[in-house]
């Protein structure tokens, strides 16, 4: 009978993973049943997701349950098959868990896709590039990031998986890219081989000057991996009307900071952000001043007014504003 | 000959207005050259975005400059006029500074506008409801916010000037609307006699279960005025795919909190931060893996693999992630 070495999530990490957190079995693989069909696994994906999974806080999937294999994508090879799509050789992916056997149904939500067998594409090459970190950075660059020929596109944790053909798409779409890394060694590769036009070391006390010399023309796209004080400073650059792709905020998966929460939820609940400023309307302020004052002479708007007298009763008024002091419009009448 | 009594903006605030921040002088009006008009300042609108312009950070009108009159609307009488466009008696509504007389010259950019004289509506309105906390509501929901009737619409210091109006287009536009403020007196006033769906004090300890109970469908939109831990409550609320409209972040503006600074980026920057999960795109995954499989074969797309062996690596190699250990897909050989 065969054995299924597998990693339980056994406990919730406060930080990193620690030895409590998952835990070695190893468990008999059952007899096939008909429509199943039986993987070994030979490659695990290891994914910044991981850790999200792993905590009880409201995601986009269910966390992983205390006692489940441990959630990860990864690739199978089909050792034996009772299942009517599936035959033994056959290379697929999806999410097999960290364990050395993975049981396919027809009916499990783990979305296996087969692995093509093509020319110069090795099969790990369906994890990464043509797996999820290519959709991700494909998806997240063309559909929320809209990149134009001639734009500044930022990358953080450049050097990484999706963000490193996040880049490369970014070249590809004429755009300038800058890369953000924490070493030589991954600033040399993403300049050196992938053609970003620069590369950042987060690591070096001026990183943020270079940051500033290597974006003469501001940023225009943000296409955010980490979060925290590189996000922070990436903003700071950008120009009016850019775009922040909020895809993952790696620097804040093993802290418990409640700013970063607000921002974990931008991305687990796919919100949009946007800031505005009403002087971008000007040229449009006739038209909602002619139904606002319809409504108002009709009743449908109604307003209120807190109405302070004397100049010299100007600085009072701006602090009442923070101290929740008026209802409705705060005016002096002078 | 006339005196004009000014506040002058003498130091920089750290937190609310104190006495050395502005200063009242007074300065004689000089006599009108050709082109000039004069109005006499009858109502001064004191908006929290005033406290932005005291502070010397990057924003999206230039910081009042110490020693200027300090920036604010208002509504002022022209008292006489050598400008071919006012006349004396005629009321005008712009950027007229916290002081008694304003001089307005054809070129300058404070934006003023003469205000009509309308049955029904008092001069005080253009300053309010049919002036910038009109427009801002008005532009802010319906081009960000985008509502849909049916949809749950939550807006922050709703008992203010630009609140009580967001959460009355809100109703208008057919939206179930939850108000968030901080007195029984507001709450009385939004719900009672604006109409909102339900009126929240954030001063209450339960306000929280409150807003879940007011919410039970979800929030669709949130019309932020607030920021803090108010935004995050409400973005714990929201559906996927919601929209947050950030229009103030008033919480923030008399603190130096960085993990706010950045939301306020995204307002003066008029940024879009856009959250997004790969699972989304399902359906399309094709269409990139075509592009992306080509490029990767004729060698547009290049990638490198960290590969660690045996499944007892994988705790490992989780946390490599946040040393930053990896360069791009990171792996498990089993």
């Amino acid at each position: 009978m065969t054995t299924n070495r597998q990693l339980l999530l056994r406990a919730r990490p406060s930080g990193l993973v620690t030895p409590e957190v998952l835990q070695l079995t190893e468990t008999p693989v059952a007899k096939l049943e008909e429509g199943q069909a039986l993987g070994r696994v030979k490659y695990l994906s290891i994914d910044p997701t991981m850790r999200v999974w792993m905590a009880d806080i409201p995601q986009y999937m269910p966390p992983v349950q205390i006692g489940e294999v441990m959630r990860s994508f990864g690739l199978a090879e089909i050792e034996e098959s009772r299942h009517p799509d599936y035959k033994k050789g056959d290379k697929v992916m999806g999410l097999t868990g960290l364990q050395e056997y993975v049981v396919i149904t027809g009916t499990e939500k783990r979305g296996f896709q087969k692995v093509p067998s093509i020319p110069f594409l090795s099969d790990t090459n369906f994890l990464g590039t043509l797996g999820v970190n290519g959709l991700t950075a494909y998806f997240g660059l063309l559909e929320i990031g809209k990149p134009q020929a001639g734009e500044t596109l930022v990358v953080s944790a450049a050097a990484g998986a999706t963000g490193s053909i996040a880049g490369q798409l970014g070249k590809i779409h004429g755009c300038r890219v800058v890369g953000i890394a924490g070493s030589e060694e991954k600033c040399k590769w993403i300049k050196g081989e992938l053609g970003f036009d620069a590369a950042i070391n987060y690591k070096q006390a001026d990183w943020m000057v270079q940051l500033e010399a290597a974006t003469p023309n501001g940023v225009d796209i943000d296409f955010e991996n980490v979060g925290g004080e590189i996000m922070q400073a990436v903003i700071h650059r950008m120009n009016l009307h850019g775009r922040v792709v909020l895809c993952g905020l790696i620097s804040g998966y093993t802290k418990n900071d409640p700013a970063l929460a607000s921002f974990a939820q931008v991305v687990i609940r796919r919100l949009r952000v946007e800031g505005f400023i009403i002087l971008d309307y000007a040229a449009r302020f006739m038209e909602p001043a002619q139904k606002l004052g319809m409504w108002k002479m009709t009743g449908k708007l109604k307003d209120r007014q807190t109405i302070l007298k004397g100049l010299d009763k100007a600085p009072e008024a701006i602090n009442m504003l923070f101290a929740g002091g008026n209802i409705g419009k705060l005016m002096i009448e002078l």
